[in-house]
């Protein structure tokens, strides 16, 4: 297989300068895989966050990765285990809800950005030990949103973070106005109900507008 | 001694299933714990949270373990030494306020079950790595709510969840409505004024409406 | 060098019964450390926190501490080589946003008394396995304020925190009033927009009122 021209360089942070907000995706059949990657791809948003959370999904990733242009990751990789699956599939990117030093360094070894959640000053500090200087902030809205953020900004001034978890179309703004929000994460573009119900071009259109959010 | 037939088979999850919230009491004085532990077992709540915060508690597990269909366990065990103290006292299970890895190990190694606080998902995933999926969630109120346990459902959906701290009669049934959430710890059952007042019939009718509660 | 009397046996009970706020103050330009200094501990703020985030903060650590009286520390320090520039600059104590059982040994071995952040039980946990008994809270404000201090209180009986990050002139008193709480961290007292017009006057005032609150 040749490796396209950026997977060699692939890193967190070229990953979150692609796009203002990178989709969060559950897959629950895998034929979904084409058409929806494809409406997010078509619309500008070209690195996707495939959640572990059903049994489609390395399948999912797999058939997803094969769409021209999509940068596919892994995200609730909660184990090892789920690790393995998820390079097996081709991820491109390991995205974790919250900080294992383990799955880290299994990230580090096989050479795959990985994005950890964090959401308190002392896991942030965990995450540095271990060299990492981009984190997911998670959950979000629940952990103290936009005011939080500014919060950590103070002593982690070089740490940037991909706020996920609760927030919408409405809120994004909030957070990529921050000087330490690279880039957000979005359940909000693909909804269970418009998966279920195929509806790709209005996804597609939800798409695109998270892809002109302003940063 | 003759083990009682449950006594084989304790898991946390059985603990769980008992009842819908397990009170968390504190005991100033030993001789309470017969006429408290009394008026809660009558009640229909069997499973006692008795917190490790007294001097009397040791000896509080002891008398309270002797009545008939209670299962006393230690709370607030914040070290291998109060741990020690909890299983000679004739602890039933053990619950800490966060997540220990020393005593989760140590619980393990005395076939003992261990309910530890959790209130972010980097604490989920270390928990998730010890072998553990069912954790209190402390302290529920301040950190988040049903909000946050909402949230946490999302990456976490094979976890169950003990949320204690600020809950009350009230708001026990929003906690309990929710799909992670197995039962509730409750402060409100046994508050210091009945306790030091010995009014022991105003607890059986706290203790009896919670018992009452729906999940 | 002769070792000032209250050199040897400083503590961190010792630094936090000192005063009931301890500055938390970013310096940009060296030169401003005698002066700014001067205005804190003329107006009784003896216990300065010196934030590691310029590129002047070491030579401001070592400058501030020549002032007659001031014990100045070191804050963000979030890295082995961030403590020892802070050791090498004279810091007598050592504060750090999280907690990391790295910094935590190594101010141990130092013997320099350490305040590290906490805002979770899980967090004071391990703290307490290593040791400690005295945190940071952080981000006081964003973390859950006082209702979660007054949660915590209830496992963690014996814990003392210093509060700090958006706590004001106006809100301190909440904290000050609390059983759990020994002193909290004040930025208020060194705005950034006063210390760049050098107003050491209006800086004077702010920690006259700061050091007179009570607790």
């Amino acid at each position: 297989m040749t490796r396209k021209p950026d997977a060699a360089k692939l890193t967190v942070d070229a990953l979150m300068a692609i796009q203002p907000v990178i989709p969060v995706v559950t897959v629950d059949r895998s034929e979904d895989a084409e058409p929806l990657g494809a409406a997010l791809v078509g619309a500008g948003l070209r690195v996707i966050e495939l959640v572990m959370r059903t049994e489609a999904a390395a399948e999912a990733i797999r058939r997803m990765s094969g769409i021209e242009g999509a940068i596919v990751g892994a995200g609730t990789v909660l184990s090892p285990t789920d690790f393995d699956v998820a390079m097996k599939a081709g991820a491109r990117f390991i995205v974790t809800p919250g900080l294992s030093s383990f799955i880290v360094e299994g990230a580090r070894a096989a050479g795959v950005p990985i994005l950890p959640g964090v959401c308190t000053a002392t896991e942030i500090m965990t995450g540095l030990s271990l060299g990492l200087d981009r984190f997911k902030f998670f959950p979000a809205e629940q952990a103290g949103g936009p005011a939080m953020l500014k919060a950590l900004h103070g002593p982690f001034g070089h740490v940037k973070f991909c706020p996920t978890g609760g927030v919408t179309e409405r809120t994004a703004p909030d957070y990529l106005a921050l000087p330490n929000v690279a880039v957000v994460g979005g359940g909000w573009i693909t909804p269970k109900a418009l998966v279920d119900a195929k509806d790709w071009e209005k996804i597609a259109d939800l798409a695109k507008t998270a892809a002109g959010l302003k940063r």
